[in-house]
């Protein structure tokens, strides 16, 4: 293993380059950032390096060449191989680097892990997002910060690059996930019940359109409802603004979260029931306005 | 009984003058309406003779000086007895004159009730109303009018008077409250999944005034989130800005809708559930945003 280098906080490696993170990492290179970055699919890669990053071949080397780690990979498996496999990245970062990972994860993973990583010298950040890949694209992300103080304020700067609204909501590795994982139950509740809506108003013989306006300037508007509404009564499900397959998964951490602190969730457990049958459908990879198609068919309506 | 009266849409009576009720009368009669008014309750009436309307005896009395008569009374019973019980106020209105519907009735109930008044000559508009003790004070209501096209440009006029998004949703008695009933399940579900959401945020760690701030500017938020949220966070549940019982009544309407069409609705009867357990528990008469304090005992958290 090559010799581990001194941390000035300038060197910034990405992992994980899709939708969210190839906007995310292209924003930290043109704030000057030095950027090494890593991903299976090379056509992001490619465009970022066009832009000026660095690629790397191995996760060894992004290790080597990270005084900030972001990782913005798809799930917690994702993860942990990331830092944790045999010559991957942990094992190359210098102490008192830090890793900043920013997918929404499970809490319980995202503690285990920076225990881990505390134990090799190395800060852990937990930090994931909210506002999709148009908050990406312009650097306009909501952040939800865990973490200690001192790691908080050494990353500002480059959590700055990518969001708008930075919150430090607790200085545990998980607070982040856990405030995250507050808004996507109320996200996912949202999404459902706007589905469950429009088709019982359908049934009574309502226009789905004219529901939607009054509705959402009414007291039974919610973000969600403004925004997926309108997908649900076109029946636009492609392009993806965001897949079902995400509030599938994120519901299923919410539960788990609530599940390890034996907490009921009534209204949660009801609506994690339909994200899987909705995923068990063949609706995963749609637009998650989509569960309208399962509540719809449910109810023998629909072409379902 | 006296003969009846020739109809010319000035003459409106108005039964049920309660925190509703009271102020939509009184823009009536700064309006210029000639208003009769009835409730059992005479303190109200005694501030609506004050600003210019007339008390009536009894309910025969009303019908009988009504053009048009508005209901805003307490539930399907109170509606149907105003209108039909012997001496009451149906059998004294004249053919032409219309009863116009404002509170938040079974849709199975105003069918019925229209037909019946159909029988009799006399015209029926359901218009339930959203917008609380605040858009009633101001005359600006939303109105979600159901009935026939006539009958609603008749009575058009009245209702701009109390409202200010007057739709006109379908011409059949029940779209009106068809559309509430859409409107409430979402209020119903929004309100009990905010309580969910924070309780479990308390459970995680998380402080319920950073949760607010944080997810009202969300993708999480709701309108019932950012207005009932802050009351369940000062645990501020009196005086009610509207009583748990409207909405655990409101949601039995849409489930007794659901259920007459075999309807599912898998979140819609969860949530009824917990309204009525809500209820039981004696938070009935508090503020809507109290049943966080059934989520929390529930959860074996709160005071309980």
């Amino acid at each position: 293993m090559a010799e581990k280098p001194e941390i000035n906080l300038s060197k910034i490696g990405f992992v994980g380059v899709g939708v969210m993170g190839r906007p995310m990492a292209a924003n930290l290179v043109k704030a000057g950032y030095a950027c090494t970055v890593f991903d299976i699919n090379s056509v992001p890669v490619k465009y970022l390096v066009e832009q000026g990053a660095k690629s790397a071949a191995t996760l060894e080397d992004v290790g080597r060449n990270s005084d900030i780690l972001i990782t913005m990979v798809v799930n917690d498996a994702q993860f942990i191989a990331t830092l944790f496999e045999p010559g991957n990245a942990a094992a190359a970062m210098a102490p008192g680097s830090v890793v900043i990972g920013m997918s929404t994860m499970s809490r319980n993973t995202v503690q285990e892990v920076a225990t881990r990583l505390k134990e090799m010298g190395i800060d852990y950040l937990d930090a994931p997002v909210s506002g999709g890949e148009v908050g990406a694209l312009a650097g306009e992300l909501s952040i939800m910060a865990g973490g200690p103080d001192e790691v908080m304020e050494k990353c500002r700067p480059v959590l700055e690059v990518m969001g708008k609204n930075i919150y430090h909501v607790g200085t545990a590795a998980g607070d982040g996930q856990a405030v995250k994982i507050i808004n996507q139950l109320m996200v996912c509740v949202h999404n459902a019940v706007a589905a469950e809506a429009l088709t019982l108003g359908t049934k009574l013989g309502l226009d789905k359109q004219m529901l939607l306006d009054i509705i959402s300037t009414s007291a039974g508007n919610s973000w969600i409802f403004s925004n997926r509404g309108p997908r649900m009564v076109k029946e636009e499900f492609t392009p993806p603004k965001s897949a079902l397959n995400i509030l599938a998964k994120d519901i299923g951490f919410v539960i788990d979260a609530a599940n390890r602190l034996n907490h009921p969730l009534v209204i949660g457990s009801a609506v994690h029931q339909l994200y899987k049958m909705a995923a068990a459908d063949g609706l995963g990879l749609l637009d998650d306005s989509s569960i309208i198609k399962l509540i719809e068919k449910q109810a023998g309506m629909g072409d379902g």
